[in-house]
C-alpha cells in the first residue's frame, strides 16, 4: 500500500505524528470516527490543512460522518515500517545516549532502541537496561545483523561527521542527529537535526512575539 | 525597536533561528552581505519565502546588492532578548537533566543554563559543571531573584503538569518542555514540546516517503 501512493508531501509528513498521536488517543477512549473540526480543535491546525493532508492518506472523510479511526491507524502504521516492530541503534553512551537509553517513548512502543555503540573500553560489554553496549568496531556487523537502518547519535560533535559515514557504510537509512554538528550524507539517507541551541532560540523568539 | 514591529508570523519565527546561525557564520568568514540565492541554496528554503520572511526583519534587500549581514545579526540579537546574556533553568537533573547541562550549545554562548533544580536530597548541593543543584522547594525564590523567566523541563512524565504549574507561579514566560506529557499553561506562556517519540516517527514516515 504505502509503496504505491504518491509521494506525501514533506509538510504534511511533519504533521503525520501529530495526527498519529492524537487519532491513536481517540482510538484508546473508544471512539471509531472523528471529524476534521475535531482534530482541528485539538492540534490547533486549520480544518483545511487537516482535509488536504488527509487526501494524501486514502481516507476521504465524508461529509456528517469524518474519518475512520481503525483505517486511519492502518495507515498511519504502514507508514512507520513495514514490520511490526522497530529497532533503533544509538551511537554514543554519554549522558544524553543513556538519557535516550532510559527514554519512555509512551504510546509509540512499537520502537525500541535496542542496539548501543561506543568506544570506550570502560563501558563497552556493560548494560543498561536490556541493551548491551557494543564495541564501536563492530557497528556495520551488528546492524546489519540485527537488519538496523535507524539510528540516533549522541557523539560528541567532532566525531559525528565520521561516524554519520560509517553509518551510511552500514546501510543505515535514518539518522536522528543530536550533536550540533552539521552533517553530510548521501540523499538517500535521512538524516532529521535536533539542534537543542536552535530550539531555545525559537522558544525566546516566540516569547518575544507572542508572549504578553 | 522589537516592541514595535508588528508581529511576525509563527512559520517565520520557526526558521528565524536557522537565519540566525547561517547569517552568523557568513558574519564569522568575515562576508558583510549576502542574497537570498545564497541564503535558499544553504537552507533549502524556497528564495521567494525568504524574501517575504526577510521584510518581516525591518531590512529590504537591494536588488544587487542583497542583505546586510550585521543589521541583521542586530535584529536577531534584538529578537531573541532585551538583555545580552540569557540565562536559563532547568527543572529535573535526571540523565537528560545532566545532558543538557553539560551540553555545548556551540554558537550560542549568550544562552546559559545558570539554574537547576531537583527534589532528590542526594543531588541538591551537588554540582554539575558551574551549576549547583537547588532543592524544588525553592524554585520560585531563586527564578525570581535571578530573573529567569526561560526554564527546560526535564522531569518525569507524571510530575510534568504540577512543575509547569508551579513555574507558571513562578512568572516563567518561556518552557522547553522535554517529557512525554502534554502540559497546559496560559496563553501568555510559551511552551515548546520536544517529543522524541514523535521525531522518531516523523523520521520514519520521511525515509518511508524519501529513502530510495
Amino acid at each position: 500500500m504505502a509503496q504505491n501512493h504518491a509521494k506525501i508531501p514533506r509538510a504534511t509528513l511533519k504533521r503525520l505524528p501529530l495526527y498519529y498521536r492524537f487519532v491513536n488517543t481517540l482510538k484508546s477512549k473508544g471512539i471509531d470516527r472523528v471529524n476534521s473540526k475535531t482534530i482541528s480543535d485539538a492540534l490547533n491546525i486549520e480544518s483545511a490543512t487537516i482535509r488536504r493532508d488527509f487526501s494524501y492518506f486514502g481516507e476521504l472523510g465524508k461529509k456528517g460522518y469524518g474519518y475512520n479511526i481503525d483505517s486511519l491507524l492502518e495507515f498511519f502504521k504502514s507508514e512507520l515500517s513495514d514490520s511490526d516492530n522497530i529497532y533503533i541503534g544509538i551511537v554514543g553512551v554519554g549522558n544524553l545516549g543513556r538519557a535516550l537509553l532510559t527514554y519512555n517513548f509512551s504510546i509509540h512502543d512499537e520502537m525500541t532502541i535496542t542496539e548501543a555503540f561506543d568506544i570506550d573500553s570502560n563501558i563497552i560489554g556493560t548494560q543498561i537496561g536490556d541493551v548491551t553496549i557494543h564495541d564501536m568496531d563492530n557497528l556495520k556487523e551488528v546492524l546489519e545483523s540485527k537488519g538496523i537502518n535507524v539510528v540516533i547519535l549522541t557523539t560528541p560533535e567532532n566525531v559525528a561527521q565520521k561516524v554519520v559515514d560509517n553509518l551510511v557504510e552500514a546501510n543505515v537509512k535514518g539518522i536522528l542527529n543530536f550533536t550540533p554538528a552539521r552533517v553530510e550524507a548521501p540523499s538517500s539517507v535521512q538524516v532529521h537535526h535536533i539542534d537543542l541551541g536552535i530550539e531555545l532560540q525559537s522558544l525566546l523568539f516566540f516569547m518575544k512575539n507572542y508572549s504578553n
